[in-house]
């Protein structure tokens, strides 16, 4: 497309503090919260209620209308949980749906500096606000819940018993949020301090600074007792390989390092 | 103290769905929060905002008054982070405090069953309620730095330029959060399918199950250009060790596995 879509500056989603490390990308945002298990969906529960409840979801950012859309145009947010009586009908209530705030973040490294005020965390993060509906029609479901389980694992779909069947379908909540706004923050690099500290010999040769790479990784797969398909797949396997260098590599990418096997070629 | 403290069951903290996985244990809820690297932390900025916001923010449960205390007794949670000015200001607009939901999630492993709709996630989620206050007492945010600090590395703080000044203790934000009710849910175990599929024996042969453990763990550690320490200190070194096994251990366990090297005792 040639361009990069951002999303507006309002006074809902801008980022005061750190604003360099702020960023309103569509696609890095998107990224950010497809590339997160779960999602943290906040909303309240009613004029009379004084706290917001968070409920701990899946979901991944998509177009049903443009299948193909790529991360970095304007997508929805596809959400699934238990969605309580009382959720879904306060989604219900309005014809816009329930204006709900859905964050993910993730710590890529522990950032050691001289003193703890300069400590900090390599991460990145995304807010998003947006209005929540339930998904009603049975096709836009099932192409929900196929993008939502290809992310738990790649072409998992495809290689379990589907389509889920009318039951299934109906037991299934899924909420679409169309998002109205949207930021990011990343936060890279290495630890820094201020003169009076680096400046100090008693200082700089006591403390040592720098980071501690913090990264996810998948575990081999432990098959369940009445499994009965002999060896793991190959796209599972691959998936857990290909899962842990990456996310290895994105945290030492954050410090500027590289995997030792890269540096051998 | 020969008693497990609970969270009384509110409208405002009942777990509804999958009561089997809910707990409302003080102990198991409160590890949970203190083992998050980041809690989301939502509030809603006024009456005539129609969406909660959420803020990534790093907090730890404890007393200040009782700083012995164990884990399974009455805490609050202190949360640091950016403190914004429209933050500050609802934190100090009522002698109660912020109402304020607080929330951490981790995946311990992808549950894969015959069917994408048993399919599901190992976890551990954790949801706090109550009010939030900024702390103005300079012993109690020094007390309450010192036990974020040493959450992010143990001893660090001893380890690092310490006390902070007094610039440096004014421009830190702490927030106290007086809680009020509190809710966990953790799923472990295998993967479980209903009798119509696994009683099927074209998908059963055809679909692997089971789960892929997933865990954090800490890389090498990684000095600055200008660190002046030689060698990674011990205390560092130790939990990047630890960290990574105790992780993966409880990602194992959590599907009554072990770690290689236990089973060969």
């Amino acid at each position: 497309m040639g361009r990069t879509l951002t999303y507006p500056k309002k006074s809902l989603n801008t980022v005061k503090r750190y604003a360099h490390r702020a960023t309103y990308d569509v696609k890095a945002i998107h990224s950010i919260i497809n590339d997160s298990r779960v999602l943290h969906v906040s909303f309240s529960p009613g004029p009379e209620d004084l706290f917001p409840t968070t409920i701990p979801m899946i979901g991944q950012m998509g177009s049903f209308e443009y299948p193909s859309a790529d991360l970095g145009e304007p997508l929805d947010c596809y959400i699934h949980g238990y969605v309580s009586a009382r959720l879904a009908n306060l989604a219900r209530s309005s014809e816009q749906g329930l204006p709900v705030c859905i964050s993910a973040s993730k710590v890529d490294g522990l950032v050691l500096s001289l003193t703890p005020f300069n400590h900090s965390y390599n991460y990145r993060s995304a807010v998003l606000h947006g209005y929540a509906q339930l998904v009603t029609d049975d096709e836009e479901k099932l192409w929900a819940l196929k993008l939502i389980t290809d992310s738990v694992v790649p072409t998992r779909w495809d290689n379990s018993r589907t389509p889920p069947d009318k039951g299934e379908i109906a037991a299934t909540s899924i909420l679409k949020v169309k998002i109205v706004a949207g930021s990011g923050k990343i936060r890279d690099g290495g630890a820094s301090d201020e003169k009076k500290d680096y400046g100090n010999e008693e200082v700089v040769t006591r403390v040592w600074t720098g980071v501690v790479p913090v990264y996810e990784v998948l575990g081999d797969p432990i098959p369940n007792p009445d499994n009965k398909v002999e060896a793991v797949p190959e796209y599972i396997k691959s998936y857990v390989d290909e899962y842990g260098k990456q996310s290895q590599q994105y945290a030492l990418g954050a410090v500027g390092a590289k995997l030792p096997e890269e540096e051998q070629h």
